[in-house]
């Protein structure tokens, strides 16, 4: 697949709510997962598909989302954007109980017909 | 200043429409720009400032603004990125006499304390 090809199927499994596919058929196995800034629960860098995958499933089962919109893929040679936007209250840290709504811009670097990176680019509060 | 100094700073100015006074006080000499695609009238890679001035010069001449939008800035780490809408109609080229309404990711690579690359991420049509 080519990278627009690949951004094309990641929005298209994300609308649905299927991040955990968009892992295990578009990642590379050594993919890596870094964060605008590392919390309590989850570090900056996260190495490995298998890690991320937790990563991903830790969100899930600790946010209550109310709402998400996915717009994309925003192509450049071998990378592209997506934006995410969420309506969650977090279960769990220090915003624990706290609606929030949040912007970010999903950046994926794509070799070899597979996502070897993806950055998550926010600020917070 | 930090990455999230010089973000916040590029979008006001963006936002004012002061896209030259952001190059001219915010960019490195030897800044690269690169579009997601090559046009008749624009490279994908424009190499130093006053190259990049120009470019710009060029879009705002060629361009019929009817509206436009600035978001961010979206740190991580040494970059950032913002979201920039437009409602545009080109005044030359094969879209000449076209409306259209384009939303595009810009990433900022920052080194030093100047903005050393400017990458659009965007799909046409």
């Amino acid at each position: 697949m080519t990278t627009d090809e690949i951004g094309r199927k990641l929005v298209s499994l994300c609308k649905e709510g299927k991040n955990l596919d968009a892992l295990a058929s578009l990642y590379s196995k050594d993919a890596e997962s870094v964060e605008a800034m590392a919390s309590e629960q989850v570090p900056a860098r996260t190495k490995g598909v298998d890690a991320i995958k937790k990563k991903n499933e830790w969100w899930f089962a600790n946010h209550q989302i109310h709402g998400s919109t996915v717009r994309g893929p925003f192509p450049n040679g071998d990378q592209f954007a997506v934006i995410f936007t969420f309506d969650v209250t977090p279960k769990a840290g220090s915003m624990a109980g706290k609606r929030m709504q949040m912007e970010e811009v999903a950046l994926y670097a794509v070799k070899g017909g597979k996502v070897v990176k993806e950055e998550f680019l926010y600020s917070m509060g």
